[in-house]
């Protein structure tokens, strides 16, 4: 048993632990948009928060009584408005032994390559948001596997959860938020084109898997709160 | 391969699809907040998005351009405000063959039995807040395992992740959030008082795979959207 945990769930004492500062880039300055258009999603810059969604007055960073944190607290009302971490799903779709990559059409870095992946949506589940991601940026349709990698992203208060996945059939296309999508083989994959830190954890560990014959659930944290301060 | 993960991620494309309707609470009434004070949490009630909290203005809901779903759109500076699934975290700790389990001192659920879990907070991984977790409700200090169970509360808006864990010793205390807290053998599991479903699946997962001796990621979906309408 516990050699089966280590095997299927590597790093969650381990490799958890460390600290990746590979790239400036994330999802971060899409973290207020869920849109599927380019104008639109590029467009949008995460807002500062200054009035109370509830009643409309100033808030104002306070500890509330029994908390530990600073919030964002309603100044008439006292609503308490917390913020926590966002979900991104996505997934590494594979097909004859090549990966489905798209080159984005869209800010943050546009031009670079990504595994399909966004932000996970209200009412469905991290394996729908995956499967809708794909069909959305590579028009594919695609059976949802394991989770091959969680990446936390602390600094953009993001999780990345990325499945394996394999094209139900040999077909894709070009999405609206793509500019290219290919079908590519392990040798041509343009590590230096990459788009996100997490994308490219999350690809060497699911190549790194099929190579060794294994396939497991890889943990990592990127943390670049220091480079932003 | 295919066999390692099959064990390992049980219901990824099974039991994943199955919709569950055993209880009628979860997190979702103290969705809007993370205190860790009773009076504070069991107060709290999610409050309707009616202003925009960037400008001040009133919010419509609408369909942003090249998007597909509704969302708040503030009627003066256009901004758009996305709402995601929330993480909740939590663990299933274990010592020595026994389970610990935390009375509730807080709404919902309160005087029902749960594991330690809660709200995700910015800035830390999955497995830092569900030990932060067990520290606050259990005074107990966890080493965090593989995840057990992930739980999609669609009706909440939410995502569940529960850990496997040990206490690093057999310490633990009736932490704020707490009426009571026991280290519970299998056989006297209240299974009638566990306050919400995610944590009675994740409790019958983990003592499943501990009887078999085997350590699994299982999910499932949770859906009471019909019951609420």
């Amino acid at each position: 048993m516990p050699q089966n945990r280590k095997r299927s769930q590597i790093g969650a004492e381990g490799e958890n632990r460390t600290r990746m500062t590979l790239r400036s880039a994330d999802f971060e300055s899409a973290v207020s948009t869920n849109s599927t258009t380019p104008a639109v999603r590029g467009a949008s810059i995460k807002r500062p928060m200054n009035f109370c969604s509830s009643c409309g007055a100033r808030v104002a960073l306070r500890i509330p009584d029994g908390d530990h944190l600073e919030r964002r607290v309603c100044t008439a009302c006292g609503t308490v408005h917390y913020e926590n971490p966002k979900l991104i799903a996505g997934c590494v779709p594979e097909h004859d032994g090549k990966i489905l990559l798209c080159r984005r059409a869209i800010e943050p870095r546009r031009g670079y390559w990504t595994i399909p992946a966004g932000f996970m949506e209200n009412e469905e589940t991290l394996q729908q948001a995956a499967a809708r991601e794909c069909w959305e940026e590579a028009l594919a349709r695609v059976e949802i596997g394991g989770i091959c990698a969680i990446v936390h992203v602390l600094h953009a208060h993001q999780v990345h959860v990325m499945f394996c996945a394999s094209l139900a059939e040999p077909a894709y296309g070009v999405g609206v938020e793509s500019l290219e999508v290919m079908l590519c083989a392990e040798a041509d994959i343009p590590w230096p084109d990459i788009a996100f830190p997490s994308v490219a954890f999350a690809l060497r560990r699911y190549l790194g898997d099929r190579a060794a014959g294994t396939q497991g659930l890889h943990f990592t944290t990127i943390d670049q709160r220091l480079a932003r301060a």
